[in-house]
């Protein structure tokens, strides 16, 4: 749904430009539905990208979307995306332990390349949708721990080595999140670092990236999100807490991924297979499954639905929506309320934007299903289905 | 490992001509590993394959592989999978209840060919790793209850029907199994079905279909299963428990796929960054992660590793083996033992055959490694590695 994703796009941008007053990026967070297309709006929108792996930053480059926006993420980056990174000029690449640092310091000097650091930080806050935890460092193979002192040590490192450019601090604390305070624990801890560098170093820190989060609404259970008051939130507590410690204004970048695309997108599958079990569970068998959606395989994850085409209907019954892979966990929703539905019937399954299409196999030999945007009425293909031949056109 | 894999389809078939006397076929069951170089090996050691999509009977057909020793499972099959099934005279259709028959019978019609159809049922057993349960009828989306009489009249109706020819009785009622038992009770299942198609449509059941399931050993937990032993409890169970009710002995079928083909793999990883979390744990960080193996994601699998370029090393540590892809839970193996790894060591996890590139993504946009078959010291491709540019091929 493009106005949807365009709408959200926007709403992030506005919210950056009316309560930051300084310079500030929206990256789209492009893990969550990456291809050509989803580059292209976000440019047009005025956003930078986020990427994790070398096949992101190609698919960006390929949709002509301008490297110097670019924020490479990335626990464990290979010396080939290292290198196309750097060769390609991204803004920024986010390295994430003192061992990828010393990586990408040698792949800049081999290429003779500035490279441009930002630096991910573990900063022992972890959030989940209604709730967080604060520790020294979060368990979590992501960032370089505040506590220990690693994080202060990696910024010493890129500051004090002329191949590289301190581009400043990242932290990305969860995922689903509808709360707004473990935010600002964030802006205290970049504060707290950025003061120390300017103090031992007197090395500004150009950036603060607060990552993603942001919580959307997957089932009525999951309360809309103002992404606006987030921004707001965020903003203010940098504006405030820069000031206070005597800093120079960062510049704020934020990665939304989930709340530009994930409402913004569903799967349409015909059913085939209506099978009730007595005394068991009624079982309503679609034309796709985990290939397209391993999210409750792999998380319970929770959605709902409705009879696409008998959207009116309201004699439903619960049901369970099952995939047709050869696997009994292959459900997409395990008791949900549908019409009674019979083969050939539409199922549209809500708030699959994010996540779906990009974690996606070919399990079973299954091929993955196109994608399509919609805009006032029409509709484009995005990705092209894939063939049988396509599936099988790497087998020797 | 070619020699494992050979070894294993040869140990299936010696053990049915062996013990069973009769007419029997065993069945590469497919989904486990994919790929056009394992249908050629199932076919040059005179065995089946089972098929669970359209992907998968395009790839077995393009290797070559005779489509009258085909069984072509699922619970949902579509339309065009049916058709394309049907055309290129696949062996059996497993039917997996009464709207799929129905569907089946109305393909068969248009295309002017007879179905030939086994049925699935649900035989209310159902059995995993150690233990099995029964009941009227496990809660599953596959197969015609037994219990219900779903079974007898979709048999029924497809003795009776001119233009589908009823192959028999299939059943699968597991994975990971390591007991003998559960096998003794669908023989009893399929017999006590079979008495009475005879006795009240005078049909004959051609074959019984046992499915697969045989564990595998993943760690040092699961104890080795003799597959001989298992193949001689169902051969005697199907040969005494046929006679004793008169029956013709029937074409025994079985379907392993994973205990081809688990043991006979190993993942190669190259270790990037190494990351200790102070009184946390340590992290090691390889090239792949959740893309190529989504089974501890998934199931919390259990694997064993080894630090292939130094794998006499015994001075081993407990790290957790983490992915490269932009999700904590991005995890291969948590909490293992591996000798003291660097950037650039080899991991090597063990019993990755199955269910890995089977299953594999391009999450975050990673591509999908190559596969690669050794025998006698030598390596071959058998699957190509993907490219950046392939995984984005069907963007518009």
């Amino acid at each position: 749904d493009e106005d949807f994703i365009r709408g959200a796009c926007r709403e992030y941008v506005a919210a950056v430009s009316d309560f930051y007053g300084g310079e500030a990026l929206v990256c789209y967070a492009s893990k969550a539905f990456s291809c050509k297309e989803m580059y292209r709006i976000a440019n047009a929108e005025k956003m930078g990208a986020d990427v994790v792996s070398g096949g992101e930053l190609y698919t960006a480059l390929a949709a002509g979307f301008p490297a110097g926006k670019i924020y490479f993420h990335g626990n464990n980056k290979t010396k080939k995306e290292i290198e196309y990174a750097l060769k390609n000029g991204v803004h920024a690449l986010v390295a994430d332990s003192l061992s990828e640092i010393e990586l990408i310091a040698s792949v800049a000097a081999r290429v003779k390349k500035t490279a441009p650091i930002m630096l991910r930080l573990n900063p022992g806050i972890e959030a989940h949708t209604h709730h967080y935890i604060r520790t020294a460092a979060v368990d979590s193979k992501f960032g370089l721990a505040v506590g220990s002192g690693d994080a202060f040590r990696a910024a010493g490192r890129v500051i004090q080595d002329p191949n590289l450019a301190f581009v400043g601090l990242h932290t990305h604390i969860g995922s689903q999140i509808f709360e707004l305070e473990p935010y600002g624990l964030v802006t205290g801890v970049f504060v707290n670092l950025a003061e120390r560098l300017l103090r031992e170093y007197g090395a500004e820190t150009p950036e603060f990236n607060f990552g993603g989060g942001a919580g959307v609404r997957y089932t009525q259970e999951d309360k809309p999100f103002a992404f606006r008051g987030l921004v707001k939130f965020i903003a203010d507590s940098v504006k405030t807490e820069t000031a206070k410690a005597g800093l120079k204004k960062p510049r704020l970048v934020l990665e939304p991924g989930r709340s530009i695309v994930a409402e913004g997108g569903l799967t349409l599958y015909t059913v085939g297979v209506v099978k009730e079990i007595p005394g068991v569970k009624k079982y309503v068998c679609i034309d796709g499954g985990m290939f397209d959606n391993p999210r409750y395989a792999l998380y319970q994850a929770k959605y709902e639905m409705v009879l696409a085409n008998r959207a009116n209907d309201t004699d439903t019954e619960k049901v369970t929506l099952a995939g047709k892979c050869c696997e009994s966990g292959d459900i997409i929703i395990d008791g949900g309320q549908l019409a009674r539905a019979q083969r050939g019937d539409l199922v549209a399954v809500f708030t699959t934007g994010a996540y779906n299409f990009s974690m996606a196999s070919n399990y079973n030999r299954n091929a993955v299903p196109p994608a399509v945007m919609v805009k006032d009425g029409a509709a484009r293909l995005i990705v092209k289905p894939q063939t049988w031949a396509q599936i099988a056109a790497r087998d020797v």
